[in-house]
């Protein structure tokens, strides 16, 4: 049974790195002592070993322990073997691209699919989606395809935001990014804004934390979905 | 000689589209009448049509009429004979597989840096830089590459804007994106901001326009360059 977490974001708003996010992942890791962290996704370009130290230093005081996947000698083995997994945020590209090269979407994808519980914080929640073709992050490396784990028929807007009123400037909103990608593509696109996530358990995937989220369906009129409720799009 | 304008939008807040580069078109198409509309990057999903006819409308009163390069039974025979490009903005993704796609990119830098004047907005002065890494956009769909005209030794991204003090976002900020850029590639980043454009003439390159740039090199702090200094990192 599919058992994953989909946060907008590791951190919330003069809170501590995964502070929000703790009672959650020691549910979701109940009774499981260590876990894999996916360390890929570099944010600001830190090395695997410093952000798999952030991570654990997240964690100080849960009982979960962290082990980073670069650090396996066989990659596919620690994946196939993990009691669980939390995939950090920072840059999508560059998460997706490793995932590939070393060929390891396809099997994260399967053994979450089969039930090892997985978290992911903004990059980490991206690959849960069909495809990360609505990530926000600049595209720094060039991956070998956009194609994720597609935990769910869904993909994820992490750090949703609408635009600010009264800011004078003619870049893109994030509404009209996401309005550009379903001339394209028909993918429905949760825009999970900060201090929300998505709780898959088995076909059950619900909205929770302190925020609606805003659904967009190709051809609908964008509209918002409330805390705490089911997904069927 | 190379006769080149990368503006950093199209329209300003507040103006009509194309209002505050219709004096600096007019001097780059100096005594041409027509001129070939690339408008591949689509913004919202126009049509290539309708985006087109958008185009010839900002331009009305001129003495400047556009031809959409869709409308060529042979587009490179079309690139290869225009007196002039302009390149709208839109989806740089979008645009630059199109481009790639029709085996466009490199006909069109070779054509342009050999002098047919070219101007560019957003999406279209993306194409400008050395690749297209350094965009806003969403990549809503899979270019076969990055790479992108190379007229300057630079990329560029256009919206520049610095984080709006006081909005409690944890999303990354443009400044950390282009920082994260720098810790995989080494080509220098003009941040562009709204107002502004590059002028190439030539070997000179000039930061023109009202506002400064923000200039971004491998390895040192970002620092603020004047409206009308030379660009030579």
């Amino acid at each position: 049974m599919k058992n994953v977490v989909l946060a907008s974001t590791s951190t919330l708003y003069g809170e501590k790195y995964l502070q929000y996010l703790l009672p959650v992942m020691q549910e979701l890791f109940a009774g499981i002592e260590e876990i894999v962290f996916i360390p890929y996704a570099r944010p600001g370009g830190i090395s695997h070993d410093e952000y798999t130290a952030r991570a654990a230093a997240g964690l100080a005081g849960t009982g979960i322990t962290v082990k980073g996947l670069h650090t396996f000698a066989d990659p596919v083995q620690a994946i196939r073997e993990a009691k669980g997994f939390f995939t950090g945020g920072g840059n999508t590209f560059v998460l997706v691209k490793q995932l590939h090269e070393l060929k390891l979407m396809d099997l994260l994808s399967e053994v979450v699919s089969k039930g090892t519980p997985y978290i992911g914080a903004s990059a980490g929640s991206n690959i849960g989606g069909v495809n990360m073709q609505t990530t926000n992050d600049m595209p720094i490396v060039y991956p070998p395809s956009f194609q994720t784990m597609g935990l769910m028929p869904y993909n994820l807007n992490p750090h949703y935001q609408e635009p600010i009123p009264g800011v004078p400037h003619m870049g893109e909103t994030r509404e009209t990014r996401i309005l550009e990608f379903h001339t394209q593509q028909s993918i429905p696109v949760i825009g999970l804004r900060e201090g929300s996530w998505i709780r898959i358990k088995g076909n059950e995937i619900r909205l929770e934390g302190s925020m609606p989220a805003k659904i967009f369906e190709q051809g609908k009129t964008p509209y918002e979905l409330a805390a705490g409720s089911d997904i069927k799009i």
